[in-house]
């Protein structure tokens, strides 16, 4: 059995501690702040020093106390932040950012400005030219930079990213992702909005396709991360299936991959009575995979002309990449936290690697800027397509 | 309770015996044939009594007798038993036909002039042409016409169908089928083609795209069936995945329907690993329905807002549409012998009902020519798109 | 692959027609005549010719009218039933039984006087001594006798039992049966009943306990039939769950086998909200097999530190006994119906190998007298186990 | 919707900070070792500060370290990690045991009579006459003590927990528990022993029965959780179903519950191919729910004649019981760190709720020392009933 990274911890091993985490975003309300604090610290590779969690002083006071963050630790800004900690001998040593979506680019880009390795939630940027202009300073300041495409840190993931590559399945011939969710199935802009629907419903600040920053783009990276294969060209169909609403809530789109394959993408917020259930499927000329949030801890296999079976996380014959990053047993559930916590062992190995520790390999296979580069193109590619009537439209060269 | 079709035999009640039936192709090697006529007799209202099982006349003697029938009812051709029925006394009262794609029109035109009902399985024709000309016929010859769309004999799918029309998901948003086998994973070509493969292989007597005709024509209508709705325009994507093949083994298309609806429809004979598995699923603005053929005893209600319901087969509360076509109680799985009789039960009433008697209303929702039709004019559409490259195409009206 | 069933007919190659059956019981109301008459002819080796449809004579008519009966052959007393068909040439070649359970032994005893095979409806018996005197009396005559322990008629149970035959699990070590029915969780006694409902809660005509005798019959006979294997002794509690019921509706009981294993069996008609669903479970040294009535086309096998296996019914792979009662392909689900149809077809096989015919050894395999005399035995433990506290008691012997 | 424990946090409200935690036991090698500490803190409650994480000094702080603990705090006894803390001014406020069996008595004991509130690694104790008096000492210690029955933490427990108490079942009738793992199928002793499986495989050190205390006691405390009942008498067959095995690995038993519900347990560590599933049924009245560990973020719910629900964690109109321990939105999986957790955060609460702060009642809900009392009667009346042929065997009064 491959070590779990809940019995090997290289951050300890070369600093004696975890490291020092400061996060910008995620306060009151937020979803995906708690989730992301919580993960950073599962498994002891980093610990919560600092914060911004809200734009108002007083607010992000009272919720960095919440959060556990020493009084003076708790900043209004990003930009007091980075400054008040470079002045520290504690100051902390990389920045999670779980802003609104159009601040991911402007805060990404300060903290990589101030040296910092940067954890970034989805999507990574609003537009093409964001993306490239991202990925141009990552390879610039040389730094750690991880998109938060946490489907890809699911143990069963890894393994079927890791059959696939290993041929299993043979030539790839289908792959199918679809991501479903109710949330925004009735007319909630009628409603009281809380904080995070008002910007998700103004797309100046949730981006020019709100369904396919949100979900389509973990639905594409997923299919490209398991597939090991990148969209070519799509035809898509996009916009607001619920009346009156004013950003997009749906998308459906048939695509092609540079490893020959085909198949559909179909992504939905107002998808009445779903339940945020991502499935991907990849048929190969020897047989399928199938991977279900819902089931997260399992992995369908059906080779051709054999019985179907039922892959679990902690089965003793899985691949190391899946090994690695489980870490209980067989039939006791992880989930959704033990997932995005992975990426967060990811990227603390990579900062480690880069100071000179020896990593696991295994470690390096998290979303990095080029993953956000593609998704960015990807999404292009599809409001173009959708915009022109739907035929097949080329994604632009990363 | 709505009265089961197993209890009330409205045929037995006018006649006080089945209708007698010929059959026309289904012989040695066929998959359809025997359950063409096990579900004919499965419901008391049809008995088998001629047929034509072979085009060679040796082997459809001995086929014949195997199926049951009298050695001087088993006929070398369907004009033999057209001729022949007609100077019996006791001849038959309705023709059934399940020869190659390609013998369709011609049999069933023929049997229509021969002023007999008949159940054609489907694809209904192999041309948007065809289609229309037998459409005129029925019309012409006011008979009885059935296309063997089978999926819409299930109980549940009835269910599913009486619950949109009864608007319990209110306005449908989204509309996804899916239909995967593997059966042609495998380079079949290379092997001894059985009868079945070689007429499918030759696109002349299988029609101008094999998958459309022989699957995407069942995701088709069972998602028009259920919806309440047809579609109106497509983009698609067909073509072969298995290097080398000659016929269509995949489609992947985008839909929208004449009430709204949108969504996507994948199919594919060359899903390695895949299980006949023909999925339906449907978004409304209250919720959603899911049908799946592997749990074809059971339909899947997520109503917006509130738990999960599985409806099972046999339920007390279901709509009279799903009662009236179960025949065994709940928790006694049936399955695709079952939904196939449905539809010959169906067949007989509608042609009792032509000769007078009492029929239930409930037993007039089969497939008919003009479903066929429709099926003809959305292949066409999906071929006309993807031939196009990709953009939306209109379906030609009926 | 082995030839099915549904392709080879061994009675048609005999006879040129299908054995004549008549029936006894069945009638309006009863759940179960009309799945014997369904499974009887489905694999054409009956045709259902004469019939007892109703102890009173002119419902018996009316009855046999609507189950396809020639007026002359629709009797009113298996009496009649047997002289008068004596006198034919084309009189009945076999006897199927589905009468009260208080009727089953003087029935079966008076066919098997006449000379004629029988298929009994499960419990063959009220008492281990009737079920002694027609063991006896089976052997007496030579004649083939079938009990309808229906389950093992499934292609999967098939393929389970010829598993553990065959060593895959290695020695047996844990057996567990279910079978909960939610059927009689109300106190179905305060309504008006039907008269299946009347002789079922009478206990003088279901029998000394009538869950045992309706379900803990199939689960005790599919533990058997699976594991290969004799119940030596049992612990039960058995008793009435619903308040004021004076006949049992539920029993559990740890058991222990000849061939070492142990486990418990639960069953009940009082589940509320249970949906029939029988289900085994077997576990040897080096794996474990799954089987529920409520997906019976799969069987679950999980061998020890390997994936989960599905295996489908239709799969290339499986089991000669599987395949040759697999009558539609994989992905087609077969149900409640065919299985007892198989119990039918092995039963003509029989019939056809005693009068001299070449039959599949694979179909001896089905429930004789023998199981129901072993079905009687353990029923009666259970009961004194039951009555005297719950301690171990052992089966009488054979 | 009712306030999270992720949102609301009664303990940093009352200190500002987390309640200061001390741990022994669940150094390496150990499963529940690094699940306790995890879990521990997920909800911010506690802080992990001193520790005996081996009995061996200078593996005591290697691993000490390895989990965080500052050199100073790592301990290599319980006795000096009580006197030790006791000096400090920041010293430990709670103790968790969770070293082998043998030792939960005298690690509690020690821990509450040095003034501090225990959770306790189950099974509480080794015999009934150790677990009264941990009882007593807890009540005259007025201590807070919890004990690690981890399952009665999943949302979807107390949500079972609480419709049974509100009568949505009507009165119970029958409870089904089983747990069936694999780890001990293969003949383990034969192989190099873990320091686990080494006390494991020690009676004196495990406990009298080691299936019923590792596993028994999880079926049987969930089932008396959800049921709201008590065992009254069980009637059992507990032993070692692999050849040689010195230690129980398989328990079967019937059971009768103070509420009149009845039923049978069936529990295994020896079932090769099993999964680790806890499975829970209870069927009142009204209909039945089932909870399987395998599916922890569901529930399903068949209300007699009704279609079946499937609740979901995380759904809208959820108890509040199941609401207060949600921490992630519906369909992002949570698992089994998330369910241990929740002791811990109850745990907190209660710490609290005695210094004076205002705790939510629904946090009241812990396992305590009565369940642990009570979980020791039941293995003991399940050991008598075994070692004395199986009959009915009264549970000792509490």
């Amino acid at each position: 059995m491959r070590v779990s990274i809940a019995q090997h911890n290289p951050v300890r091993r070369l600093l004696g501690r975890p490291l020092r985490l400061g996060v910008v975003g995620g306060g009151s309300g937020s979803f995906i702040g708690p989730v992301h604090r919580s993960a950073a610290v599962l498994d002891q590779r980093f610990e919560l020093v600092a914060g911004v969690l809200s734009s108002r002083v007083e607010r992000a006071a009272e919720q960095g106390a919440a959060a556990g963050l020493a009084a003076d630790r708790s900043y209004g800004s990003l930009a007091q932040m980075l400054s008040g900690e470079a002045e520290r001998a504690d100051g902390i040593e990389a920045v999670a950012v779980m802003t609104p979506n159009d601040r991911h680019f402007p805060d990404c880009s300060a903290a990589l400005d101030a040296g910092l390795p940067v954890l970034c939630d989805k999507p990574m940027a609003l537009s093409v030219d964001q993306a490239r202009a991202l990925a141009a300073q990552v390879r610039r300041t040389q730094q750690v930079f991880c998109v938060s495409f946490n489907y890809s840190g699911y143990a069963m993931v890894r393994q079927a990213r890791a059959m696939v590559a290993d041929g299993v399945l043979g030539p790839l011939r289908i792959v199918l992702a679809e991501y479903f969710q109710g949330g925004m199935a009735a007319a909630v802009e009628r409603e009281v909005l809380t904080d995070k629907l008002r910007w998700k419903l103004d797309a100046a600040r949730s981006g020019p396709s709100l369904v396919m920053g949100d979900i389509g783009s973990h639905a594409h990276h997923l299919a490209s991360f398991v597939a090991g294969a990148r969209v070519e060209r799509v035809a898509a169909d996009i916009g607001a299936v619920v009346p009156q609403r004013k950003v997009d809530d749906y998308a459906a789109l048939l695509w092609r991959f540079d490893n020959g394959a085909r198949g559909s993408c179909v992504v939905s917020q107002a998808a009445a009575g779903a339940e945020n259930n991502l499935v991907l499927r990849v048929f190969g000329e020897r047989g399928m995979l199938e991977w279900q949030h819902r089931e997260c801890n399992y992995l369908r296999h059906a080779p051709l002309g054999e019985a179907v079976r039922m892959l679990g996380r902690g089965d003793a014959k899985l691949h190391p990449a899946a090994q690695r990053v489980t870490r209980i047993a067989r039939g006791h559930p992880e989930g959704f936290r033990e997932a995005f916590a992975t990426l967060y062992a990811d990227f603390a190995e990579a900062i480690c690697g880069r100071r000179g520790a020896d990593v696991d390999p295994l470690a390096g296979d998290y979303p990095g800027v080029e993953a956000g580069l593609h998704s960015a193109l990807f999404i292009d590619a599809a409001l173009r397509s959708s915009r022109a009537g739907g035929g097949w439209t080329d994604c632009e060269q990363a």
